[in-house]
C-alpha cells in the first residue's frame, strides 16, 4: 500500500530557509529549547497550499516528527480546515522555531532577526502564491501576522485573515477542572465559528466545496481529524499520527525533563 | 551560519520508493522492529554519488535521525571513505529496512519481496549513475550485493566491489574483553586495508585525489570522522552527529526495551 509523505524542504526558497535558521543568539536558551533544533513547518511547500496556518511553537511530539502541529492541537486544526473544505492544500508554520521554555520576553518576541527570518517564510508562502486565507492560532501567532502585515509585502497583501483561540487553550486554562474545561471549550468553539465565517467567504478554491457547518457547543464527531499521512516525513510509523502521549519529557528534575524525551510505542502496536 | 542538510527522498525514483516500502508481511515482527518504521538511506540521492555503501540494519540512533549509519559504525565508514578521497559523494543503503530483533531467519533474508524492493533501490543507485565502487559491510550486506549481482542489471554491471568486516564487529565479538577487542580491531583494519586496495583503483572520480594511506594496527587520528551535516535532515541539532549514546532502548524488560527509545541531550550542550 503506497504511503504518501511530505518530502519537506527540497525546493527553493525553502531549501535555503531550512539551512539558514537563527540559533541561540536570537532565541535565548532560557526561553527556548534550542538544544532540540528548529522545527519549521507542516504541509505543502510546493505552491499548492490555499490556507496558511500560523501556530505558536513545537512541543515534544513535533521535535521527534520534525513537523509542527502534529498532536492534539494539530488534529483540531485539521477539523477546522476540513470545515473550510481543505483536506490537503494547507501549510503551517509557527511563530517560534523552537519550543518555548517557561515564557517568552516581549523583547525576544520582537527581536528583529527573529521576526525577519519568520517574515522570509511568510513572504515565501504568501507573496505570489495560491494562498487565499490565513489563520493565526492564539495571540503570539496574531502578533506574528501583524508584524508581517506591517512589512511592504504585507501591506500590499489583501489576504483574508482570522485569529482564533489556540486549539488547546481550554485544557491549559482549565488545569484539570472539568467544568471550566467545558466552558472554555464552548467559548473556543464559538470563537472558531467566528473565524470560519471570516475565512470561508475568502476561500475561492478549497479542495472540496462544502456548505459551512459550524461547531456546536462541545467537540463532535469529525471535529478532530488525523493529521494526513502526506504531512509526515517518509517512513514514520502510523501510531505517531494517531494519538498524543507517545513522546514524554521524563526526568527527575527540571534539567532532567529538559534533557530527555522518551518515545513509547503505544500498547496494541506490538504483536 | 548556513547548515547544509540532506533533503531526502524528494525526486523520483526515490520519492516512489520511500512511499512503497514492505511492511510486516515481508519483515516478520519477531525478527524486525517494524513498529519503528523503515529507515532508507544516507547520503546523495541526486546522482552525484561515486561510492555506494551497503550496511546491515538501522539501530536506535538511526530510528530517530531517519538516516542509516549515523552512529559509531557510520563514523568509521566516513573514515574509510575519506581514505578513498570521498567526503560527500557517497550514498548508503542497508540490507534491511528495519532494525533486526534477535536474528534473521535465512528464509526471511531471501524473501523475494524483501530482495526485490532492495534491488529496486540498488537499480536506482547503480544503473546508469555515477557510482564507480560498492562497499558491503559484513556478510548480510555481501549477500544483498550478490543477490543484486545475480539480476540482469547486476550481471551487466562492471562496478568494482569489496566486502569488508562490519565496522563494529570488534566490539560485538569481544564483549568487553579488551585483549580480544584489540585483536579483533587489528584484524578488521587489515581486512579494511584489503578493501581499500580493491576499491581505490576503481574509483576514477573521487572528491579529492589523495595517495592511499592504509590503516595501522589500531584506530588512529582521522580514522573515525563525523557524519557530514549534509547527510542529516534539516534542523537536527549538532550533538546528534557528534557521539553515540544519546538514544537508548530503556525499559524494565524485553518488551519495555522494545517499546521505548529515550533521547538525552548530552552534558555540556545545555547552558
Amino acid at each position: 500500500m503506497p504511503r504518501p509523505f511530505d518530502p519537506g524542504c527540497c525546493q527553493e526558497p525553502f531549501l535555503s530557509l531550512a539551512g539558514e535558521y537563527p540559533e541561540a543568539d536570537v532565541y535565548p536558551p532560557d526561553q527556548f529549547r534550542v538544544e532540540w533544533g528548529p522545527v519549521f513547518h507542516r504541509g505543502r511547500l510546493d505552491g499548492s497550499a490555499r490556507v496558511l496556518v500560523i501556530g505558536q511553537d513545537p512541543a515534544q511530539h513535533e521535535t521527534i516528527v520534525r513537523r509542527i502541529l502534529v498532536g492534539e492541537a494539530g488534529r483540531r486544526v485539521q477539523g477546522f480546515l476540513a470545515k473550510l473544505g481543505i483536506t490537503r492544500s494547507h501549510v503551517l508554520v509557527n511563530t517560534f522555531l523552537y519550543s518555548v521554555y517557561g515564557s517568552v520576553k516581549a523583547r525576544t518576541r520582537r527581536e528583529p532577526r527573529l521576526v525577519a527570518y519568520r517574515n522570509r517564510w511568510l513572504d515565501a508562502l504568501l507573496v505570489g502564491t495560491n494562498v487565499e486565507a490565513v489563520l493565526s492560532l492564539g495571540t503570539a501567532a496574531d502578533e506574528a501576522w501583524q508584524l508581517w502585515k506591517a512589512t511592504p509585502a504585507g501591506q500590499a497583501s489583501s489576504l483574508v485573515h482570522a485569529t482564533v483561540t489556540h486549539p488547546t487553550q481550554p485544557e491549559s486554562s482549565s488545569r484539570g477542572d472539568k467544568v471550566k474545561l467545558a466552558a472554555a471549550t464552548q467559548k473556543l468553539l464559538q470563537n472558531w465559528n467566528a473565524g470560519l465565517q471570516v475565512l470561508s467567504p475568502g476561500l475561492a478554491h478549497p479542495d472540496a466545496s462544502l456548505p459551512l457547518v459550524l461547531y456546536g457547543s462541545t467537540w463532535a464527531e469529525g471535529d478532530r481529524l488525523p493529521v494526513p499521512s502526506i504531512d509526515f516525513p517518509a517512513g514514520l510509523p502510523e501510531w505517531m499520527r494517531e494519538q498524543d502521549g507517545w513522546a514524554k519529557r521524563a526526568g527527575k528534575d527540571d534539567l532532567g525533563k529538559r534533557r530527555n524525551i522518551t518515545i513509547t510505542v503505544p500498547k496494541g502496536v506490538l504483536p
